[in-house]
């Protein structure tokens, strides 16, 4: 007798939370798995937008899928079957237990971050709470780094590789012009309680070029005159200063900068992001012309100039999922543990649950510099194996080819059920 | 008796304007074609700075620069030589004329947008006015593609393969949000007089995608209620709206919407992009929530996603603005002229530096839809050679390889002289 006879021989596939340049990877390597690995009368059902696609029965049938579409997909940002941030309503669950039993559902694979990994364990206590019999499994992804329990999240590479390349490129243009123009240059990265965007902007400097650059991680509280002072000094040194800055830096009293009153040259409260408000402090107090860019859904997107490394781990951990739960495995998460830095070793290593859904992971003091404001050696040893290798695009036209799925969705077994958002 | 009796011997090559993916590789392609070309004892000197650096007398040796050397800088973004915007004051004109003396420099090149042709114009006037042969040859530069007289401008294939790819992926990661979450993703790009590049984000949308975006030139002027209505209207269609907006778009008085008086959701002046303006405006009037992103210098140093086409003319034109002037040609810009679209044939051809040196050239209102919100076939048609083929990019641990060359200066024979920036 094995687990399988308990529960049902479908599963269904769902994408949490934000897009990211490799979820779409790890979506290729579950149907991969799936088709590879479940008895061939299983169906793998992809939900529309999360869970939301699930309580609404939107279901894609994608058991099937072309080998050429699925290179197609593992190829493509975002989400090819729509996200969500949706958290599991009481008056949900009955609904949730319908829609898994109707289409036969022994599988629930919830694939983003910690968001999915705490959505995951509501829908198992559902599962649970109806006597329903599931297995609940979490892909581990997002770009901000920051799930407990795995060495990195599939997606933060490559959105890590395409913030230092940009920077890289930004600095150069800014020690171009700032002798006689703009001298300080302003990058805004993604991140609202950890840094490691920002960190992984430390990387756009090698040693051999200047440490004209500064990072501000949520990690520390913000210091206006401390800041102020160390960009002046950076200037003074090397005639122009970088600084990559995160969302969700923070002040003395633990306050977003957007809600510490902090003004800009005019005395008015600023709306934008944190980028144009540190320009508006610094070309008030330090009379410096200051350039600025928020990167936003770019960082994420940017398939264009993904990690090699974030790819196969994307891949990876989509099959493991799927091999791993059919194997009898319940109520886990594939996680990344590294073996060695460099040469860079990994391996995949199910954890339950509970693990990833703790509490978001921080950058830790010692991947920076003892002054806290540039990456050190073991930041920087920690984070070059995630950015290795370029992962393949196809070109058409000039600009990548990211193919769109178009499938239909099944038939209904239920009536309709309306999610309130 | 050739023209090159009444010329210095040597040449300076300087770098004027914002700094693009290209310039370094219009600036190996003048040393390459004097390495080839010129007399074995004539010197070519690359200013520091632009104007500046000829000024300052602040010169680099560059005639013997190694192949590997040039190979390195053909492939970094920025300008490596720096860069200015300085008008040549009437102060400064005996002193340009002592450099260019001391040097024996006959030859004046200078890569930049309409400002340096006018540069150009200026350096030639000073050298008219104290009676020095001087031969001024302006290489086009701008990724505003703004300048007239040529098919377009070296470095803005590649400013416009990049905005049109990250618009692209961007694009796919509102999709994904978009019916529980963000409806509207707004893009900031450079262009005060011309939406040249605002244009090209139109490409990221194929004929086979959903057409859910409008474009902001500041060609056309904002009319806030029309803008708005169009933004609803394209959500009710497609369920999310990309924008894609210039940083000079002006109101119906002329006035950019900086000035325009235009209030974010508190009421307060917004003093940040024009895309966090718009989100604020959308996000009040219609309640919808917005992403913004501003790309800022990230648009003009993206060499890691360069057109192939793009770095051919840089190439090209650095090489022909060499040989011609080398054979006699004085006082010109080679530009780039079309022959075909598709397939898409081009040639170089000198035309006289009044002719750059015109107003800017605006983006024809044919290469929009009659409705003046998106891109037509005609605005496509002349866009896509531009953005063909991946420039190669040389990678190192993961990250592009930008060599710099830390070149020292040559000794100077005049006296220091203070420039007023």
């Amino acid at each position: 007798m094995t687990i399988n006879q308990y529960y049902g021989k479908n599963a269904v596939y769902a994408q949490a939370g934000g897009a990211t340049a490799m979820l779409n990877t790890s979506a290729a390597g579950v149907i991969q798995a799936w088709q590879q690995h479940a008895p061939s009368d299983a169906v793998l059902y992809a939900a529309h937008e999360g869970i939301l696609g699930v309580l609404a029965e939107r279901l894609f049938d994608v058991t099937h899928l072309a080998e050429h579409k699925l290179q197609g997909l593992a190829q493509s940002p975002s989400a090819a079957f729509g996200t969500c941030r949706h958290v599991l309503q009481p008056n949900e669950a009955q609904r949730l237990v319908d829609v898994l039993r109707a289409h036969d559902i022994g599988y629930f694979f919830y694939n983003g971050g910690g968001g999915a990994a705490r959505a995951c364990q509501d829908v198992l206590a559902v599962a649970v709470q109806f006597s329903y019999p599931l297995n609940a499994i979490h892909i581990p992804k997002t770009i901000d780094n920051d799930l407990p329990a795995t060495d990195c999240s599939i997606g933060f590479g490559s959105a890590a590789k395409y913030l230092a390349t940009s920077l890289r490129e930004a600095s150069l243009d800014l020690a171009s012009v700032a002798s006689s123009s703009s001298k300080v240059f302003i990058l805004e990265t993604m991140g609202r309680y950890s840094g490691w965007l920002t960190l992984a902007c430390g990387l756009a400097f090698q040693h051999d070029t200047k440490q004209a650059y500064l990072l501000l991680l949520p990690e520390l509280p913000f210091d206006e005159q401390r800041f102020l002072d160390r960009v002046e000094q950076t200037i003074e040194t090397y005639g122009y200063c970088v600084v990559a800055v995160a969302e969700g830096v923070v002040d003395s009293q633990g306050k977003t900068l957007h809600a510490s009153g902090l003004q800009d040259a005019a005395g008015d409260r600023q709306l934008g992001g944190i980028a144009p408000m540190l320009a508006a402090l610094i070309s008030s107090k330090l009379g410096h012309k200051c350039h600025w860019s928020v990167a936003d859904y770019l960082q994420r997107s940017a398939r264009h100039l993904a990690s090699l490394v974030d790819s196969e781990q994307a891949l990876a951990t989509g099959k493991a999922a799927v091999t791993l739960a059919l194997q009898g495995r319940i109520n886990f998460s594939p996680i990344i543990q590294r073996l060695a830095d460099n040469p860079y070793q990994w391996q995949i290593q199910p954890v339950p649950l509970v693990e990833v859904a703790a509490p978001e992971r921080r950058v830790p003091l010692e991947f920076l510099t003892v002054d806290g404001w540039q990456l050190s050696e073991a930041g920087r040893a920690y984070l070059l194996p995630l950015i290795q290798g370029q992962a393949p695009v196809v070109f058409e036209e000039g600009l990548p080819l990211y193919p769109q799925l178009n499938l239909p969705f099944v038939v209904k077994k239920l009536a309709e059920f309306e999610v309130v958002i």
